[in-house]
Order: C-alpha cells, then structure tokens, then sequence
C-alpha cells in the first residue's frame, strides 16, 4: 500500500455511506461521484507534488485496519469519518498512532445538524477541521496538507 | 467602504488581539503580522479576481458596525471572531442582515484548547469553518469563498 | 437481492445478536429461532399481498451495506437494531437514503432496561416504533407497513 | 362499566384533546373521527373475541377515576395518554393497581416532536409501546392485547 | 358561548388560584377581584371594539374543555395559566388546535420567583408574552390582540 | 365546611389513589381502608382537643378547590399529596394562601423509589414532612399539628 | 440628557442591530424604521404625559454609560437589549444603579428562537417583559410604565 | 453498651454540631439543650416501654465506630446525621450492617435550605424521615419506632 | 473452537488496535508484543491447570462473533475490549449471553485518561476489573478466573 | 504609558460601572470614589516602591486595548474586571499576553451573590484572587504583588 | 483558650496535610514550615494589635471541636480549610455558630487545579477569600481582618 | 512506623467498616476476617520478598495521619478506601504526598452499585484500580506492586 513513486503520500479515508456520493440526491450534494472526487484528489495531489492514496468503507473495523496498514507509508491523512467522526473511539485511537497531519473534512457543515453530529471524537487530535465546503473541501484539506508537509527525497 | 473595483468584493474581519498577530510570540504563532496576512490576502485575492477589504477591532460593537457598514457591498465575508467566537449575539445578528456566504476562520484548532472555546456563536449561520490551519487558514477560506461568489459584472 | 415476484417487497433487518434467538433462555425470550421468525414473516407477507426478504448481522458495517443495496428494491423496512438501536449514526444514516417507511420494532421493553437503552437514533427517522411485544411485534410491524405501502403494478 | 358478555374485556383510554380527533386538521390526522376510531375497535374486538369499552377525557382525574373502576373488570387495557404520556404520575399510579397487560399507543411518533414529549410516565409499567402508526395503531394494540389475553369461562 | 354580537370576539382564560384575587394579601396583589379584573376588560374591550368572555377555573381539564369549546367562536384568546404554565401539555395541545392569536400573561414576574416557575410550556406558541405588570397587564394583553384581530363583519 | 365545635380544626388531605388504600395489595399497604384512617385520625384528634376533618380526590383541581375552601376555617393542615407531590404547582400555590403550619406525609419511603418522586413541590412551604412510617405517619402527623397548634377560644 | 420640560422622563434603550429596523427584510420586521418608532413613542408620550428620551448603540461599553448618565434623570426606562439580552451582566449592572421602574422589550418572541436566547440576565431585574408584539410593544411598554410613574411637580 | 434491663434498646445519634443545641441562638432553635433532649427521650421511652441509649460526635469516625458497637445489642436507631447527612458514604455503609429500623430526622425542614441539603445519604435504607418538627421530631421519631418494634423477652 | 483438553477453558479477547502492542511506542507501551502476551497467557494458564485461548479484531461485529461461538466452550472470559470498552452495547449483549465470569482489563489507567474513557459498557456486568497494571494485568485477570473457576471433569 | 520612574511600574484596571463607586448608595459600597481608591493606591505604591497606574472603562474592547497597550511596560497588573469577570474571553486573551503577575479582585464575596456571578473567566490565569474586602482588596492587591515583583533597575 | 492578652484575638485554623508544609517539596510550596508560618503570624499580629492563636489538624471533628470552643473567644478567624474546603458542611455549620467575621485561605489558585477543588463549602459564609498568594497569602488575610476588628477593651 | 527488615515495605490501609470483614453476611463477603487477610498478606509478602504493614480505621483523619507517617518508609501502598473513595479529598492530598506506586482496591465491583459509588477520588492518582475479586483482590494488589518496586538494598 506505500506510495510507488518518490512524491509525499497522502492517504484519504472516506467514513460510511461516502460511497453513496452522487448516487443519491445530486440536487443536494451534487452530482460528484466519489470515484469523480478521488480522481479529482489524484490530480490536484500530482500539481501539488503528492502522491494521493483513498479508501473508503462502511465498516469501522475495516477503517481501522486501513489506518494501521498506513503506519510509516503517508506523511499525511485526510479523513472524512462520516457518521464514525461521533461516535468512534478505535478510529481515534489508530489515528493517534500514526504521528503524522490529520485533517479532518466533512462536506456539510454539521453545526446546522442534529446536536448528536456537533461532537467530533477525532477533531482534538487532528491538525485542523475543515466543514461545509462540500467536495470542494477535499480539494481545501489536500492544500492544508501541502503546507505542512515536506517534500521526501526517495532518491 | 464599497469596493472600487469591478471584482467580487470579499471582507475580512479580524476579532480582538488579531492585532498582535507576529508581535508577540513568533516561536507560537509564527512571525507573520496582521498587515502581512492582509497584504497576502488582497494579492490572493487579485489571483483569484477578488477584491479583498480587512478590518480588526477589539470592540464588539465596532465590528457590528463595520459588519452593518458591508450590508450589500460585498458578495463573500471570512470571519475570525477570536474571543467573541464562544459570547457575541450581537455579531451572529448583524452576519445574519448580510445574507452572503460566510466563513468562519480559526488559527488554531479550537477544539485542543479549553472546553469554552469549543462552542461557537457563528458556526451554524456560516458556510462553513476552516480551523487549525494557521494564518494559512486564511487563504483556504478565500478560495473556499471564490469556489461560491460568482463574478460580478459592473459595466 | 430484489424481489422477484410483482408484490410490493419488505426488507426486514435483524442487529446483532438476534441470530441467538430462541438458542438461548428459551424461558425469557421465548423457543421461537430467528429462522422461524423469519419464515413466519413470509408466510405473513405473503397472506398479506407483500414479498418479505431478510437479514441479520452482527457487523454495523453490514447492516449498513445491506441497508445501501436495497435502494430502489423495497416500498418498505422493519428493522430491530438490537444493540445498534443506542449507538449507530452510520445505520441512521444509511435509512436516510431510503426514502420509504421505516418501522423500528424491540421485542423487549427498551423503558424497561437500562437508562441507555431508552435513547433510540433511529426513531425520528422512522415511521414509528413497536416494543415489548415479543416476536409478535414483527408480524404487527409488517401489517403497519402493508397498511402504509401502495401495491405495485409491475406487469 | 363490567363487560356484559362472556368475552375477554380490553379498555381503551384515550387522553385530552383526542375527542377532536377528525373534528379538525383532517389533512393532518385524517377525517376518522374519535367515535369511528371506537367503533372500529369494537367490530375488531368482536372479530378478536373481545369486548371493547372506550373511554375519553381531558380530566386527568377522570382517566384515574376510570383506571380504578376498571380493577377486576377487564383483561387488558389499551391506552393514548396524549398531554398525560409526560406528566401524570396520577395515571401512572392508578395502572399500577390493575395488574393486567397494558398497551400504550400514540397517533404520532413522539421521538419527531418537541423533546418534552420523549419521556413517558407510562412506558416502563406498560407491556409495550406502539407510536407513529395513526389509528391504525389502535388496530395493533387490540391485536398485540389478544396475543397474551387468556380467553375466559364465565359459563 | 359564542359571542352574540357583530365584534371580534376574545376569549380571557384564567388559570388555578386566581378566583382568589383580590380576597387575599391586597396588599401584594393590589384589591381588585378577578370579578372586576373582568368587568374592566368587558369595558375596555367595548372601547377597542372587541367582545370579551372570560373563564376562570382550578381544574386544568376544564380549561382544556373551555379552549375546545372556543374552537371557531373568537378571534383571539388572552391566557394567564398561572401553575398550569409550567407544567399543562394538555392545555397547549388544546391551544395549538384554536390557530387564533393568544396572549400569555403572568401577573407576577415569573422570573423573580422559584426557577421551576420560569419555564413556560405555552410562551412559544403565543403571539407574546406580558408578565410583572400586574392585572393592568390584562388591559395591555387586550390592546395587543386588538392590534393584531381584524374586526369581523357579521352584517 | 367550618368545623362545629370550638376545636382547633385540622383539615387532612388524601391525594389520588388513596381512596384504593386497604383494598388493594393489603399485603404491602396493610388491611387498613381510608375510611378507617380518616375514622382513627378523628378519635386520636379527639384526644389531642383537635376537630379533624378530611378528604381525598382523584382531581388537583378538586384538591386546590377544597384548599381554598378552607381558607379561616382550620389551624392547620395535613396533606399526603401523593402523586400530585412531584408536579402539582397549583396545590402549592393553594397551600401558600392558607397562612397555616401545613405537615407533608407519605406512607412510603419516597426516596426508596423511583428518582421523580425524590422531588416534592411541597415538602420547602410545609412546616416539615414525615414519610415512610406507613399510615402511622398519619398520626404523628396530627401529633406534630398539635404540637404547634394554639388552643381557640371560641365562647 | 434631562428632560426639560416638567413631565415625567423615560428614556428608551435599542441594543445592537436595532439601529436597521425597517431597513432590512420589511416583510419580516415591518417597514417602520426605528426614527419612526422613536418619533411614534415621543408622540405617545406626551399624550401620556411622559418626556421620551431614545438612544441606540451597537456598544455594550455606550449603553452602560448612557443608563449611567440617566442617574437621576428619568422615572422610568424602556430596555430592548436584543443580544445583550442574554449576556451583558455589565448592562444589568447599569440598571441596577437606577432604581427606577424598567420594562424589558422583545420585538419577537424569543422562546421561538434559538434556546440562547431564552435566557435574559435582564428579566428578573425589571418590572416586567413584554415580547412578541412587535414594535407595538414599545407602545404597551410605554402605557405600562405610564401606569407605575408618578406624575413629577417641577414647579 | 447494651441496654441493661429487658426493655427493647433504641440508640439515638445526634451528628456534629448538635452539642451546641440550646446554647446558642435559643430564638431560633429553642432554649432545649442536647442534654435536655436526651433526659426526654429516655422519660419518653420509658412510657413507651423502651429503653433509650445517645451519643453524639463531631467525628465522622466516632459516630461509625458507635454504630457497630451497637451490633446486636438494639432493636431500633433514631440518627439526626446533621451535616454528614449529605457526605458521609461511611455512615451509610455502618447503619447498614445493623438490619434494624432506623429513622432519620432533622430539626429543621432541610428543603428550605441551600440546595447541598436536599440530598440525604441516609434516606434511602432508612424506615423513613421526620423533618422540619424541631426536637419534638425525636419524641416522633421514638414513637415510630416503638410502632414497628417489637417487645423483647430477655427473661 | 473449543479446548481440546480437559482443562477449563479461558478465551482472551483483546479489542482494536491491541495488535500493534510492542510494535509501536515501546518506550511507552513496553516492547512485549501481543503475540508474546499470548504466549505468555498459554504458559500461565497451564501452570494454574486453564487452557487458554486468545482473539485480537479491530470489528465489533467479529468480536461479537467470537463471543457467541463461546457459547458453552469456556469456563471464563477475559476482555480487553480497548476502544469498544466505553461505546459497545453489542459486545456487552453478547458477554451477557455467556453466563460465565468475566474479568475486564485495561493496560492503562483509564481514569488518568479522557473523561469519555471513564466510562466503561461491560464494567457492570464482569465479575471484576483490573486497570493501569500494563501488560502484568492479564496476568493477575488470569489469576483471578483460577480462583472463581472450578476444574472440570471431561473425562 | 510607561512609567516614567524607574519604580517597577503596576496597572490597575477597574471595569464597568465601577466609575459610579462612592458615588452611589455609600451607605453600601462606603463613600470611598474611585479618584480616591486610585490616589491611596498612588500612596501606597510609593511606600512600596512601586509605580501605579490606573485605568477604568465601561468598554471591553478599551480595557483590551489598554491592556495591549500595557506589553512591556508594567511588572504586575491588578485587575477588577467587575461584569467583565464572568463573560470576557478577550479580556482573558489580552490578560495572556502580558506575561506579568496579575492579581483579581473584587470589591464583594461574589459566591454570596447570584449563581452567574460565581464563575470567572480570569481566575485561573491570574496569580491569585481576593474579593470581599471591599476597596481594602485593593491594597491587599497591592501588596501581594510587591510581594512577587523584583525591583527593577533602569539607570 | 482564651486569648490571654487584651488584644483582639484572631483564630487561624489550618486543615488536612497542612501540618506537611515546607517538609515535602519546598521547590514548589516553598521552604517555610507551619511552625515558621504560626510564627510570623504571631509577629505580625503582635504590630497589628492582635493576639493570635493557631491549630491545625487532619481530623475535621477535631477541627469542628475547635471552632466551637473558640465561641465567644476571638473577634475573627482565618482558615485554610484545604481539602475539607469542597466537602466539609459540618465545619460550615460550626463557623456559622462563631458570628465573626472570617477569611477563607488557599495558599494555591484553586482555580488552576482539578474541578472539584474550584467549589468551596465555606465561600459564601466567609467575609472573603484570598488564594493563590501562597504563604504570604496569611498575611494579607490578616490585614484584612484587622481592618474589619475594633480593638476590645478589656481593662 | 518503618519496617524492620531490609525487605521493600509495603503499606495496606483498609478504610471505615472493613473492620467488620467476616464478622457480618459471611455468606455475602466470606468468613474471613480482617485479621486472616492481613496475616495472609503478611504471607503472601514474604513469598513476594516483600514487608507488609497494615493499618484500619473508620477515621478519614487517622488514615491520613498513617499516609504521611508513611512517607519514606515503603516503596508501595495498596489502599481499599471503602466508603472515603468516593468523598476524601484528603486522602488524596496526603496519597500525593508519598511518592510511591499505590494500588487501589475494592472487595465488591462498585459499578454494580449505586451511582455514587461510580466515582473514585483516588483512582486517576493510583497506579491502578483491580474491583471485585473480593479478599482475593489484595493478594493480586500485592502481586501487582511487587512487579513494580524494585528490592532495597538496606545493608
């Protein structure tokens, strides 16, 4: 799973019912697919000179194995836990021990929802937040995570 | 206080202590200063065909005032309310007469600091909240408000 | 995984640990098995004009799997979240998507129990909810959706 | 008020405001008014070998006064607390005393409506609980009743 | 109970303990009794053009029954629920069905009294709420709902 | 409803239900009928040179009529409010007119039951509250009364 | 700031945001500008008898000097603290050093809004409040206090 | 410490601070000392048939270590825990390894007072609590008891 | 998936993220990895006559799994259920249904920790809980089973 | 603003409404005005050898700005930041940069005051706090932080 | 225990573990002993005209003991009631016994520590507090009292 | 205090009512005593190379006066608090004192128990918490502090 080339790697990580993206409802959350926002992600990481890794999962075991399995592989992760970003302590816990950026994303802007969705168990241990911006917002994260990390030298 | 030009006009308000932003403590903050960040912003700004205005007050009321003042002038504001982030009404109130997208800026991720900063009086009413991300944070936003703004045509 | 015959389909989902009914205290909970329950429900259905499919895990990630397969497939769903009922944004979610009547069904007394047993994140969502009324709450379920449920034409 | 016949006798009680039930809002609550409500239970009692005797009030201690006319005279009761579900610990208390299976029932789902309405005086002393299925909630309340109510010899 | 002549009618409900007024501590609560409290509204009403029916009573199901009973017959209705305010879903269920203009008022301020007294379970379905004026807040409660009630032509 | 002899008059009070007391579950409450409490209260009133008189009322409003009703006509007051202890503001505010030592009893221990009936609206405006000693508490109630009770002289 | 002419005073207080009434969203607030409403209580002022005197500010700091500049000078005060309602202890302070009658103003009914605003560090320090009615409240607020003031002889 | 002749033993406890009863503040709590208290109740218990033993400790210690010496040696406990009423898990632990009634009372009625004394540690495994009768509570407490104990052969 | 021998059985169960103990952190953590606390566990378990079986998942859903094909194999259970410990109902449900002991187990101390760790799911329904004793924890957890598990007798 | 002296200087800030001390109800507050508690405090810096300066404003936003203004130039600040105390985030934020000992005081015990009153925005950053002691606190402020600041040589 | 002298006497009471100070850690509380403190307070009583005396204990019965035998005895007390300062209401009911104005002490900022320690039992019945002043913080606490002491004259 | 053989000393402090141990409900807590755990301790100590001295007490000051007469003379502390877990602070601050690994332990799971019983004070200051193994559980404390303290080397 590490990044073939020499570019930086990032790892995004997209929590339950992402993949529905597009497929549902495209007057609301438009009509981006999440296949569409990781190519999207993939192109603007190689103008960035990042090299962009995505998964997604409805399982959060499954999210929690993805997390481990990048230990040492990323200098960055972009994560959009979804439904998870309330209520997961495992995710948390992997994510701390991976000691590099997090940035966490959430398309809508989940202080206009239910109080429940108010509370994120990820966002103290993240580098920054990012909400509301739609898929526009991944775009936002990838440049966030630009800033900070170094280029490697693989060479 | 009307933008000159024919570009879409976006207003940067800038809550209490921002002036001293790269005046004390640069090891923490960085020593970029508030007329830096502004002088960053406009020319950004100008690379993305916005006319940027900055503002920063340490008065509540000021910022109302100035907020009021933008009242059809403007077609995007980023806000860093700082302090008055967690207690001000009256500036939720005077966002909500401008009916134009928002976005609500933090320099550090408020949710690592004390519990009373984890609660925002603006969040629900802006488009979104991009925090954690330093004085870059701010050139996020601006892009996240050019992704929205359409361009004007003042002819 | 739609149904095959022109009847309007119902998708009956069953949460984790259900697959131990009636294997375990038979004297609290009853000698009925899951599959029993379940090949009642059909032969409900079928009495009843409506095609009933179901599905039982212990693995939110699957319920929510199963939940996103069955878009466009069923006019209706009865689903016991057993311990997911407290906890699951993800499962919540996931229904969300469905757009068609949702009854939430507890073969227990859920305000019999523990305190954190009383908050259900499904039951707002839903058309209503059945509890305590053993597995004959199923077959009351199914005749709350068939009540509601218009009859297809798929000839 | 004992039933007259040899069958098994069910109560109904509906609580405050109900008898304007059909009376208003019909696009709402539907045009069934209270007194067709009863007289369906009743045809579905007979058909369930089931006495059905209603009873309505918007005094709370006239449900209590009927709650203890009813001790030894009945096999189960139904009852719509409405405004009372969240308050009366009265009603409550006069349940208490009957000894017998106790349906509670409300038109609409109360998890969707103001948060006052989420807790029920009555649910943990009842045998279960049925909302959000209009009146045809009575319909399966008086089915789950005949589920668990012995039949009688009164030869 | 409809009101006989061609003027909007108004309904004034007097909560539980208010038949007192004016028989006991006049030096608190000044000497006027309900019975003059209501002649004056007859009387102001008259001047405002507004017919006025008033009903007082201790037994909240015969307020729920009073407000039912107004159903169609006035064009505004002034309440001072006085302990029912804190506690009667009942009689804001029953409110909630008159879609008339109604006008909540406390005699004392209710916030310079025992916590429990400063929820009101009636403020946010009112037009307006008048408190701590005394009973010279009934005359201004009436003034108010003739600001909003449209005279009737009954020609 | 004055009492007729030139005793020190005390007014009991049953709230509702405890017209069942002695006829239901004697096992638990004792065999002891209201009417034979109401019956012993007066012969040990007798001995102590106290008038007793008492009601009891399934209906609060029932309750605060009567309170009323015995404005001036007793020197004191014995209330088991029962259920109506949790919630009733309106017996509170009744009792506040009356001017007179007031002792609160239960039978049971309120504090070995459920959480909302460690709540009086009661117990901080009666002279003091006596519960758990079963109808006994009746009278070390009166005791009590007798105790602060001056003798009248009506010749 | 006195008054000049021998009547009774009262000054009239518009917190923040005030200062646009009439000017934004008329179909919501009404096209009454706040001049208007200022000219309008002058008016009915002095067909009561009363001196109005009026001050707007969107500054916490500008009101607390403007009640305190009122020592002395007025018989009453009309507060309509819009965001400050709910948090200004420094305004609340102010008032307290007047000593004069005060009456609390909401042009809506805040327990409609959001539950932050439900709370007045004001209320119980008033007279009493009057929310809901619009601008006509001034108008009430204003007879109300005409009610309690007592005519002033500076002769 | 066992009570010497063959009358059933009650203990009574009096918590910290109650040596100063009747020294100081008569005006309030009366002129009666402790130790005029204590000769009361033994006169009382004597009339009851009752043997009468007290202590009283400033000392949380003092007053556990007495509770388990009377292990076994008295048929009932009257304890006025005073300030430990509220804290003292330890008391609560020893009271319960004496399997016999216990009445808990307080002088005064602690639900007139701050909010910290509204809970009691005790309440709950006690027979039940007399509060708010001054030291005729005791006189209360010891006839309920002597209600509740029985008479004991030691012949 | 039971023991072969005629041991008693003890199951291990170890929550997300516990695989990469010793791998991660071992200046924190130790560098005992979670292979050799199994190999450990074996070789304590045999000294004290157990045979023990150990399981690792980041899925909720297969932990559940696990416990259920427990059902009737072992004698005791030991959990460290790591992240799951203060949101898993699913897994509490399934270690109910094991009626065997249970011992809980934390590495760290979980009260020196986030609040949200304080709180534990299982706690209640283990026999006992041991936390902060690192990886010697298992050990002692092992230990206390022996104590509470009788040998069996298979052959 | 710096001191001219070469005395280690301190700034006193007085927030809102204490401009009126003295000068109202002196029967509460003493008839000490803030003039004079600043000129003692002059005197009593000398006799220190200290420096004092004063500051006093309704305006949050001037107390931040003057406590900017502060940065480099005072060894201690006392602050009473009166309102301001329970509400601040800015002032606290601006307190933050000084990097000075800070001492809070105020004039009354404000845990003998409403519930609001009790929390303070500034405590846990200062040294320490003093309140009760009336405009003595001042001196107390004093010197407690001769106390803690070194003299200052500038020759 | 009388003071001997004719001076005022004060009483400065020091609660659990204080008797530790200067013992343990002096790199953080410093290297002054308890003795070393009794005596400087001794000393600088002595130039203010008060003679004072001074006790410690980890006993809080002893410490109530104490109190009460100071009755009558000094004209002010300071106390340091340490951990017993967030639970102890038996030492609030014995100060409340003294009528003498007393000071409450922390030699830390208990605002920067652990929550529990931010509520004291004694605040609100103290004349004041001072904290965070360490050692010296006994000093300025009797200034303050012998600001508020009239020297007795016993001659 | 200190122990006399160079073996590493251990200090096991049993709070109030434990002194009961064996003598009450030996069918609930076994028939142990006190004095067989502590001579078994002793043994299990010696097997261990460890000293063991023990100390109980029903007084939370003579618990804190053996914590600090400890201080320096063991290199471990086991403590089961009983009823003080829950309340003392003091305890606390004299555990935090010694310096040395303490291990906390309860006989009964306190999560079985009532709620206050929920939250130790102890327990975020302890190496570690092991609850519900009964007198079994202090022979696992001591194993658990002899893998942590290192042997002494007194020669």
């Amino acid at each position: 799973m590490k990044p073939k080339m020499n570019l930086p790697g990032i790892l995004v990580i997209h929590g339950p019912n992402l993949n529905m993206l597009g497929k549902r409802e495209p007057e609301i959350y438009g009509a981006t697919t999440l296949d569409e926002v990781n190519a999207g992600l993939g192109e603007k990481g190689q103008s960035l000179g990042l090299q962009v890794d995505t998964f997604q999962s409805n399982h959060e075991g499954a999210i929690v194995d993805r997390i481990q399995a990048a230990l040492g592989c990323y200098q960055g992760l972009i994560i959009n836990p979804a439904a998870f970003t309330h209520t997961s302590i495992a995710i948390r816990d992997a994510l701390l021990l991976l000691k590099i950026p997090i940035v966490e994303i959430h398309l809508s802007n989940i202080y206009k929802r239910e109080p429940f969705r108010h509370k994120s168990m990820i966002a103290d241990i993240a580098l920054g937040q990012i909400s509301g911006m739609g898929v526009f917002g991944y775009t936002l994260a990838l440049e966030a995570l630009a800033n900070v990390v170094k280029p490697v030298d693989n060479a």
